[in-house]
């Protein structure tokens, strides 16, 4: 790749997806739209050269729209400039880089800075502002309010980070008190990079706070998840737009997808689920003990585990069922005795064991079927 | 990953291989040495934001050492830097950058830039140079002097280039006369990223100038070398050190690894293909037309691709030999006839199909073995 | 894994797809249905321990099941038995052990078989059979006579073989024409495992037979196609079952989809290609020499290579597009000169190069485009 | 593939690696010899289609040293053929139909069979036989005796398999104090395909056993650890051969490699550790409180999980290293204060985590470093 006279807001989409033909691919993510809402897969914390980040802006719009993604902020720190003996201040440079080609690319790129301060009361993300630059105030407060005065949503990031909380325990201070109470912050980030903190998805379903994941993404994803996926932020929005996303996040419709796992309110988890799955057929006919055979295709990207929770004494399904991503598999169900005859309709249901709907709680789907079992002659 | 109160020059060392253990690592690149001689891996050309490039000068180096790369030279444009509105001009600021974390990882860091011109004469890359600065001249031979005048060597980039040469044809200008014949160039590049110019090689071969292959690398090598590697220059170098390197660039002991091929010159190549292979044994004992076994392991990272040059009228040696990369094969060798009594000691001919070692050649090895058949009775 | 107490014709179901889950999937070949027909894809041509073949027929069938298969046919040698010394012959056993284990898992078992003869007239797969023992007949003649005669499909297996055409040119001789003008034959391999032979896709069409492409596997798929895919026969059929793809066969609604190209009648490949192939948009927009982005995506599992045919004199369209099999991807249109004023219905034709329609053609697609493009101000 | 006119036991030879190239490697399993023996690579339970496998038994051998393997047992059921209505009874057949490809290949081929009984006792493996066909026996006890009669080692297998312990807790019976007592039995499976007992590894300990574990494959390999290695016993020989193997046994000189794990005594893993190991230098150097890099190369396929045991109170050493196997990596070591001085050999230690020596006993490696740490002026 070579210089080109391109303008400069242009020369990375082109050597991006043109010039080089093996990078300039898009794949979807799999994860289905919900009954009433589409499912729309966002990264809400990311860096630059702007700050600490090793990327140009305009990489990281390439990166987002080539692993799938349908919305991105980057977010540089306000505070923290390491690269700033070489690159002089401009808050809002990544956007005013960035926007061109994310229009191009169809992709949704919200304005957005991080807001860097000591614990309490930690990191903040502001989205959806329209000034990074006014957001450099002595006092947190201010820079909080200035953001939301903007129009902006504030979310309080990686609350468990160790470089804050060396013993990576999540603390609610009063500062954070002040913030909720005066509806200053949307929500918290439950996953950060690698970390997933259980506590704060506690504390969202308490406190009426939007779910959020994100990747804060500082070198490239390749290199930061290199076997993995980006933790994302599922926001099941009215509209693919901006505004259908900060409206989805205002009325706490988002989950997380990450590490192979889905977390978020039982509400979206399980239609989520079940447009995942399908099954060839509901009903299940055999006779004596023989095994009548089940299909079911998963059509998502999401590896699903079930485990069995209700026990029924005349027909018996799998303790442990695993729905790879993209496949489709067979499972045996029989009667547990010879002589069984029965006409009924049955719910089995499942603990799915990588649907987190609590600190503790895992999701559990109720799955209708129309058993017949005829006995042996 | 977030925020650290380290000094700026140690912030990627620590986001790079210590906050993130998967991205952390770096894997050898199996080529062997040759006798006399340490065969170093070698990039010379890249580029960061500091030109046209997407990435931080640290970024560049962590790849580098991730990759197995033993050095490496960024090479910013001197008169295109598209991102002049955000960043002030210093072209030694990448090296600057740079240096330290180069030193942690034990990489070698090659000052350099690249002066970029229209064709005639075109692009050229300065290494081993003390100040880019000083190259920023109205004539390109002036700033080509001035890298001399530094200690520095200069190749000519991508000859082939369509953005210079829409047909895709290198062309020789008087331009290129004057700086061979003033002893200005040390080499030209015969890859460039995704390209390779046969022609080109034929050049270095007659007109005695060392063989360069690079991946002029703008995004990262992840997104411009999804499935394949980057192209490297192999330097024959008497020992592994900057001087070390220049030493053998200035004495043409140069190699291209790209594409799965060896493009040099046969005094390096064959030693390199020898040094790659190894039979567990030479003798070759059979009776009749029994097949005899042998076996050979190729511990390179080179999968060699072996075709038979020599027909011998009594023993039949394969047309065609993979030689994967790694691993160890077996291959079958046996008499022509039921008949056959000999006790000879045989050399089979084979060319290495991907071993280049001319703009239509390839690398003939003689493989010698000591072969012993009886009748059968 | 080890000894269960369940009849035989089970024992490898459960080993395969319940106890160890990660063996039990399917993942299906993505090849879309086109107006009219449903895409089978298809394996005529297998060998198990019954002939000689390394797996148990149960293997075979799901091994094909797992490989996203509709219909298999086990076609063990007639007159060819390397392991008699350890297993009786019965030429009927495959299917006798597979096909319960087939109709579990919803896959199309043929019952067929290999009639192994010297060159003239080679070899002959004899597919939708009763009985493969009454296949046993001094003349070659009267084995397929007898094929024919209980209802089955015969085609001629890899004319090219070394093992028959030393020099690996296929050849017809009159005893082809003896079948072919007795109607005796239905189709011919034009792919057998890792050849294809152009010349007899020439035949096929010249002719009118069917063409079919197989693995003809004797070891498993994982070892013959590490890094590839089984050759299959595509089959266009009215319904997915035995004698919808009977009927699509005699009615020469096949293809073959091999080596990431798809091989057949420019009457089936121009609806495959197009059925596979979706733009968000047709509408091109576009003001000056400003680059228009055009949103495909590719939902099958073919990497589609376009080469530009037409060349427009207002409007310039990429030269060479590759459509990666699960991807989206944008291309730039754009006009030619800064003052291009058109409104027009543009119809651009590339050559699919991998969609082979003739020993030596290639389809040729038309893509309809509403284009408007106005000059710059 | 197709016929070839060969002798049967030649015919999968060829098929294996010769036709086929891309099958026809053999990949190392890069873990090294250690002071004063081979490290042998051994798999001693495997199933072909002569009782209830899937595959004929020159797949098994070629599969085998294809993965890199030393030594294979083909451990065909004595009372369980559920093949029988299409194979006659021979339990020596697959040792006789193997043993030519295995010398062919270098792969040492012991002769062995699996007596199956209901348990107590329950399964047990006998290798190093001559005649399978003599340990037809009524009596389970006469035919493992038969087995130790003909030279051969028996040892008991998957003895927590829920097939026969359905809580899949291992129970330790009358039967198996009798096989002890009477020096009946050599060793007992800790790892059987996917399952690990804890328990068992205790009683090879607390007994002097021989710790054994194999993949008891019945389909292929690919198949059943499709994204992971079969089990293999780690054999630590005098020399590369049968006897050597049944000596390294007999006397208690095995491991497991498993799961990413290795098990077995403490004698055997710290040495295997510390051969897989390199440290580029152990002296470790620095001022204040600035890193001093370490580089360590993990030249061994198995990934070691280092977690840190003793804490220096003057020098920080890290908590967790992960050495990825085929990699180098660096980590940091600095002072805990600025104005540490000392120049002291340090010896850290770390527990390997995935280095199993007991039931719930993990290795302990002993690291040492010429430490040398001066003030910061």
């Amino acid at each position: 790749m070579k210089l080109t006279k391109l303008l400069t807001v242009l020369l990375f989409v082109i050597s991006f997806y043109s010039l080089n033909a093996q990078s300039g691919y898009r794949k979807e993510i799999k994860i289905p739209d919900i009954p009433g809402y589409k499912t729309l897969k966002c990264d809400f914390h990311s860096h630059t050269i702007f700050s600490d980040g090793a990327v140009w802006p305009t990489f990281r719009i390439g990166e987002a729209w080539h692993d799938g993604l349908d919305a991105i902020a980057i977010t540089d720190h306000i505070e923290y400039q390491p690269h700033k003996d070489y690159i002089p201040t401009n808050h809002n440079a990544a956007y005013e880089i960035g926007k061109n080609l994310a229009i191009e690319l169809g992709l949704i790129l919200i304005h957005g800075s991080e807001i860097t301060r000591e614990m309490p009361p930690g990191h903040f993300n502001a989205i959806f502002i329209t000034d990074a630059n006014a957001l450099v105030k002595d006092d947190w407060r201010d820079a909080i309010k200035e953001a939301v005065k903007q129009g902006g949503l504030v979310f309080w990031n990686h609350p468990g980070w160790k470089g804050q909380q060396p013993d990576g325990a999540p603390r609610w201070y009063d500062e954070h008190t002040y913030l909720y109470e005066n509806k200053l912050i949307a929500g918290i980030e439950v996953v950060n990079g690698s970390e997933y903190y259980p506590k704060v998805l506690g504390w969202c379903l308490e406190k009426n706070l939007a779910i959020i994941g994100n990747s804060d993404v500082h070198n490239t994803i390749n290199y930061e998840y290199r076997n993995s996926r980006r933790p994302i932020t599922l926001v099941f929005a009215k509209e693919k737009s901006s505004a259908g996303i900060k409206d989805a996040i205002l009325n706490k419709r988002t989950a997380i997808f990450f590490d192979g796992k889905i977390f978020g309110r039982e509400t979206f988890l399980e239609p989520l689920f079940k447009s995942s799955i399908q099954f060839a057929s509901t009903d299940v006919k055999t006779v004596g003990r023989e095994n009548a055979n089940i299909e079911v295709i998963n059509n998502s990207d999401v590896d699903f585990e079930l485990r069995l929770v209700n026990v029924d004494d005349t027909i018996r399904f799998p303790d442990y069922i695993k729905l790879l991503a993209g496949t489709s598999m067979m499972f045996h169900v029989r009667a547990r005795k010879d002589n069984t005859d029965v006409n009924k309709k049955y719910s089995v249901v499942y603990a799915v064991e990588n649907a987190i709907t609590g600190a503790d709680k895992k999701l559990n789907v109720t799955l209708d079927f129309n058993v017949r079992v005829t006995p042996k002659k």
